[in-house]
This record gives structure tokens, sequence and C-alpha cells, in this order.
């Protein structure tokens, strides 16, 4: 074995967020009991973001209420600020992930405050969350450059990892929120982190296909020593105005690569190709996927032999 | 500048040799144009196969004689048997490409031919070729698994190199025919066929997307010394019938990558992607390729704000 791989399921919360129309909370159980049956270990559930802004998550409690009892399980939930801590404690969830970009710009257009802003406030909800023994992944976006800005100096995204750490996060995800980075970039991003004193152990990667590299940082960030990896089934949350285009890095596609490689992911790459299939139904329109949609098709051509045999 | 980086153009033959529609010959001439004026040296541009077979490219003369005047460049044609050299010879063509599988089952299925059948073919077209002078690259399909045999054992794959070698090809093209391949399966691969004599400068890889495994399949071959790989713009010969399914490596998604890897490839990564957006308007659909339709949407988005101001 070439190791174990950790994959952290966003497609309920980032997935979803990102579709046009509201799946409904009995959808989005039956997402997240085929997760957790499919072997993984971290599921991001949703988001108390204030529905205001994102609609499709409005029923954030109810969804946690409903959570499949499963040992062993992380369900994580996003939460912007103090106010949105709060709604998460009410609920009993256990872990929270807290968000914000390193680039000045695209912290502004996100969440109308600065970099330092949403640091302070973060502090809080980090810190208040510790006083509940709720664990904490902090999400930096943009890690890997920025919309609006291009290039994120390294220094900025170390010093902000830094001080996410010394508030109190177990765990730094990067973002690369548009899908810029590349592999020598993120290798080396990953090294001034690692210097810097936070263990590989506490880096997961969030990665977009944007422009068809989640796969290949994936690939260079685990032989730099990553082993935590953000998916989404199906590529759910990929850009749904444009037919086939792509957004989070697509789990299955993440699920063949380890597992081709030899590592252990502890997951059933089979089911979650069925959890893909069903939220290709639910949302009635193809997800961008690569592995999902050659699953599909060999799927559909097994179909056709069995019908014709 | 991390060395240089020859991208081989497949697209007006196995993209197209596998469209269901028959393009114009008008159509592939103006798409071959535009690849030529993006700096691309080398294009595999018609195949003479027989036309029963592949409807599609049964203009491949016409084609030929339409070809631009491009200093410089390498046209390709793809010969099956000592007939279609005969047809390439006649049009003056200074390239071509023989092709034929490393697993029995394969070959059989796609020539109706054993391997050693086909071998004994290959090595007269070859030698043919040489008599007129004309350059030879020989693809091995199923280099990195059958989808009726499963694993290719490496020496089978090696054995063929080195036979097609001793015919007398000059260049390798290692196919992935149907994206069963891994990196570290593919960096053992290219190690066993260096050390078996063949300099990899004269290897090249023909990696397709179907499990989204083409990026990273060509990164992990240039950490091991590969530099020319073959690409097909737009994703262009994706399985057509289902939507937005990949099948060649798209071009785009491996210019972005070497280029962001800071390589130099001589080719204008707008321009190829202004001909992925013609090839989506002659083919009118959504086309696979990740970075085309990136960009498509971003000149989209380009074009809403220039028509808004």
């Amino acid at each position: 074995m070439a190791g174990n791989i950790r994959l952290y399921e966003v497609s309920p919360r980032d997935g979803l967020q990102n579709e046009p129309e509201i799946v409904s909370t009995d959808a989005k159980v039956a997402l997240i009991e085929r997760i957790v049956a499919a072997g993984f270990t971290d599921v991001e559930v949703t988001s108390f973001v204030s529905p205001r802004f994102i609609p499709q998550l409005a029923d954030a409690a109810e969804v946690i209420a409903r959570l499949p009892k499963a040992e062993g399980v992380r369900f994580w939930a996003l939460v912007p600020n103090p106010v949105g801590l709060d709604r998460a404690v009410e609920t009993g969830i256990r872990n929270i992930a807290t968000f914000m970009s390193a680039s000045e710009t695209h912290n502004q257009k996100n969440v109308n405050r600065t970099v330092k802003e949403s640091l302070a406030g973060l502090k809080k909800v980090i810190g208040g969350a510790a006083a509940h023994d709720i664990r904490v992944r902090s999400y930096i976006s943009t890690a890997l450059g920025c919309p609006y800005e291009g290039d994120v100096p390294v220094f900025k995204v170390v010093d902000l990892a830094l001080a996410l750490r010394e508030a109190g996060a177990n765990e730094i995800a990067l973002g690369d929120t548009t899908g810029m980075g590349e592999p020598s970039q993120l290798q080396d991003l990953i090294g001034a982190l690692v210097a810097a004193g936070i263990p590989v152990s506490d880096l997961a990667c969030h990665l977009h296909d944007t422009r068809g590299t989640a796969v290949v940082n994936a690939y260079a960030a685990w032989k730099v020593g990553v082993t935590t990896f953000d998916g989404s089934i199906a590529g759910i949350g990929g850009c749904p105005y444009a037919p086939g285009a792509a957004g989070n890095a697509s789990t299955e596609d993440l699920l063949h690569l380890f597992e081709r490689e030899g590592c252990d992911t502890g997951i059933d790459l089979e089911a979650a190709c069925e959890a893909g299939a069903f939220m290709s139904e639910v949302l009635g329109r193809t997800l961008p996927g690569r592995y999902h949609q050659y699953w599909l098709g060999a799927r559909a051509r097994r179909a056709k032999l069995a019908a014709g045999s």
C-alpha cells in the first residue's frame, strides 16, 4: 500500500450551494446517507451562512437533525461568523469549517470585509468553537491565485495559516478557488507551510478543476506528503450555466487516481459512483466528473448488453 | 524555462474520425490552418484507413492537397497497411503514423489480425516508407491497459516497441487507448523502454482522459523525461454519444499545464483556444476539454461586460 488517503466530501455543502435550484432536504439527506455508506469519514453537510445569501442551504438545522448515525464519521458545517457559530452549536454539530480568502480583493467581494477584519472575526469563531470542544478546519481561499489580483504571494498564505492555527484551527484547507494553481506552485506552498511549522497531516487541498488541473495538483500535493483531499461527488458544483464545465475536484476522479496508485482510501468507488448517479438524477442533468461520466457510460453499456441477452 | 515541450496535434485525424458526423473538407482545412497559425509543429491531418471503415476521413488526398504551406511544420497521415502507404505516397506527404495494439484481443477487434500479423504488415509499411524517405511514428495502442484483457504486461509493450524501432520507426507513441493508465505505471513503462535502449526523446504519450487521468499522466511522464505529448483541440473525439465525456487528452489542458510549469511549447494558447471555439461551432455542441470550456466561459463574460459598458 502506498499509504492512506482521506477524502473530505463537500458535495452536500460546496456542491449544492453552487447549484441554481434548491435541492430538497430529503434528497440532501439521501445523498449524505449514500456518502456515509460508501465509507467516507468526513462530510461537509451544510452551511450556516445566512439563507439570504445561500438559500440553497437554508435547511441547515433540519439536515443536521436528520444526519445518519454513523460511528467514526465526522460531519462538518460551514460557519461564517459568531452568529453562524451560535446556530451551529444549537444543532449539536461537532465539526465546523471557517473560510476567508488570502487575497484582499476576493475577500472583499466574497464577504465584504478586509482580510484583517475577517481574521479578527474568525479568531472569535475558532475560540468559541474550542470552548465547545468543536473541531475546526479553516479554509484559505485563493491560496493558489486570485481571479482579481492574479498571483497570491506565498507569505500571505503562510501568515494567514499560522494566524488561524494560533487561533486554534485543527486543519488548514488550501483552496484553489478558481482553479489557477499548478503542481510545482502547490508543492512550493506546501513546503513553505511545513517549513513554517504546520504538520503536513494538518493540511488539506481543496482543488478546483476549472482548467483541468485538479487531479494533477492532487497528485503533486500527495507526492510531497499531503493525504487529505476535498472532492465533490460527480463534480457537483461545477459552473451550472456552462454544461460540462468544472468546479470542485470530482471525488470519483480522485478516488480512482489514488486507488490506482495503490493507496488505501477506505471508500468503495462503486458506491461513490452510485451516489453520483443518484445526484445526476436529482439535478436532472449531466454532471462534470470525468470518472462519473465514464462510469455512467459503462453502466449503460452493461444494461444494454443484459437487455439484449 | 523548464525545457521544451512538443505537442503533436491529432484533432483533424483522431478527433474527427470519432465524430458521428462527417465534417466538410473546407472545415478540416480551416481547422488545420488555425492549428498551424497557433504554432504547432506536428499535425496529424488525416488517415488512409479505408473509407469503408472511416468515412469521416474519406477526403484524405484532398485534405493533403490543400494543406497550408508552413515552414518547419510536419503533417502526418495515419497509414494502416501497404495499400494505405501507396495512397499516402501518391499525395506526397512526408510523415506517416502506423498503429497496432499491444494486446491480442484489442488488436483482433480493431484490425482483425493477430499481433504477429499486424507487426509483419507494419514492417513492410515502415520499410516502404523508409524507401521514400518518409518519417514514421508508430502507435502502440492499449500500452497501459486493454478494455478486454485488463493489464498489458510491460514486456509486451517493450518487445513491440523494439520490433517497430528495428523496422525503422522514428518515434514510438504510447497509446492509453481507453484511459486506463496511471502515473506510476506510465513512469515504470517509460523506464523500461529507456532501459531497453529507446531514447526518451523518441517516445511520445498519446493519453486519453476517459477517467480524468490524461493531465496527471502527462505530468508524470514529463517528470521522467518525455517531452512529446499528443493532444486534440478542445478534446475533440470524446465519446460523442455521452455529452461531455472525454476521449483524447485536450490540447489546451496540456498547453496550460506545461506553460504554467514554465515549459516552452512554442504554441499560442489563445490561438489554440480560438481553434477550439471554431470547432465547437463546426460540430455544433459542447466539447469536453476543461480549459476549452473555461476559456469559452471567460470569453462570454468578457463579451457581456463589453456589451454592457
